[in-house]
């Protein structure tokens, strides 16, 4: 005898949300109910099925600290963060008056986003256009150009663009160990004419980290945990919408893979490569190195 | 410029599970991934609601220890708990070769089963039928009667009957400090004619642990956390399936609002009171004493 059943059980909670003044969240927590619901009467868990998923949430939270973020892996590795992102774009770019953002990043749209990930790490040292964040880090430099401009062209002067990667074996600061502090990240302000410059290294693919619960998820869901090779950027200035986003090196290997479905066509720059000698910046180089060019777009701020 | 938009890349997550070889975890992640992502599309959250939700699971991890799980509270608060047990109920039936369960308890139908909460603790002593397992804990005493048979009405002898519930004041030995210990809980066996009794107290409604993630979310959402009054018991032997359920107390505040959803009709019992004096088993009361009496049935196991 059940008098509530899957559906009625749904409602009956919903219901209780009558009280609720906070009309966003009584939106949010009924569509989180109405979906989990759904979720549940589609799989109908056994109780050993639900433990075992209460378990793993536990677990989950329990690897998190404040240099490692299980539950963002977890929602990178499921699709849901760059759905979060690519959905926010697409609002940021109706606000902005743009319509829907084209299927090709023709002149006039503003450079795609992708994931932050969980490597974001606030304040890291403002640097002169120019230098190297790369110097004695493993990997082999990179020379990063370009130019940050808004949809019309025009050159954004003085745009800060936070940058930030792992290093040439694909480990980031944050993962070196207490005493490492900050690595391979700075701050950097675009020139008069929106320019941008600055060394680095050339980023490798690397494994998210997979030795807690979301690795052993990927493993039971027959995916690897690789990520290809790129830099983060967060691009912002006020009055323009913020971008957050990386740059893919074209020749990486996981780029139709990514395990955070992070990869947009428009993101993949080729990274050339240059015989030791003399670099752009007039530096002398005993060894390979590469060269990357990229435009930044940024729409202008909501109204 | 957005080439897989919210659609496609929930196609491109599950894709992403073509070498998953478990069967089931296929199934299930399948679901899990359309399910979520159907719920971030429908409530578009601003990259700050994202980030909420990431603090929010964790400090929901974090809270967890070995007497407290908070995942559980937040699944029973949000009726999927009682959900997974009513789906699991029914399955059971099916199994049994009984259909779809009645609409009412009629003769016949397996006694219906509710949430286990987070208070179970395996390998309660066991005790004599007849014990009192609430003798100096705060509350009035009850005298507890009934008998355990099968759907056909055939009595079930040496039947387990593991019971547990918090005090008068609805505290739990599990939230009364490190030496506690067990109170209040017990397993019984029926007797030769599935009868069983034992004393304990009549219970308080009381609040599920409100200082935690969860207890924030139910006061947003406008919502109280109270539980009617309840004694739980898992009866189980070989050959019947375990039936975990509660008897809620019939004269109890909050049955109409249960904080888990888990109170079912056929469930509640009138609590008789007595005035001090001679209980049926001759033992002799100073004080008010209460009488409650239930007869359970439990399904034969899944052939």
């Amino acid at each position: 005898m059940i008098q509530i059943d899957a559906e009625d059980i749904t409602q009956a909670v919903i219901d209780r949300l009558d009280e609720c003044r906070d009309a966003r969240f009584k939106q949010i927590m009924t569509a989180l109910v109405t979906h989990a619901h759904a979720f549940v009467r589609e799989i109908q868990p056994t109780e050993a099925e639900w433990i075992g998923a209460i378990e793993f949430l536990t677990a989950t939270g329990k690897i998190c600290d404040d240099k490692r973020q299980e539950f963002i892996l977890l929602s990178d590795t499921l699709g849901i963060s760059m759905l979060v992102v690519a959905l926010n774009q697409l609002k940021g770019a109706r606000a902005a008056g743009q319509g829907r953002l084209e299927a090709t990043p023709a002149s006039g749209s503003p450079t795609e986003a992708t994931v932050q990930g969980p490597f974001y790490w606030e304040n890291a040292p403002e640097m002169p256009l120019g230098a190297d964040i790369g110097e004695g880090m493993p990997g082999e430099p990179a020379w990063y150009t370009g130019r940050v401009t808004d949809t019309a062209g025009q050159p954004i002067a003085n745009c800060c663009m936070d940058v930030w990667s792992g290093d040439g074996d694909g480990i980031y600061d944050m993962q070196m160990g207490d005493d490492a502090g900050m690595r391979l990240r700075a701050r950097f302000y675009t020139d008069a004419d929106g320019q941008y410059r600055f060394w680095s290294i050339k980023p490798s693919f690397y494994p998210v980290p997979d030795d807690g619960p979301v690795g052993d998820m990927l493993r039971r869901m027959g995916r690897h945990p690789n990520r290809p090779g790129h830099i983060h950027m967060k691009v912002y200035k006020p009055g323009f919408q913020t971008l957050t986003t990386h740059l893919f090196v074209a020749d990486s290997v996981y780029l139709d893979s990514d395990a955070v479905f992070g990869v947009r066509d428009s993101l993949i720059v080729p990274y050339t490569e240059h015989a030791p000698g003399r670099a752009p910046d007039g530096r002398e180089l005993d060894r390979t190195w590469h060269s990357a060019h990229y435009d930044f777009r940024l729409a202008p701020a909501a109204a």
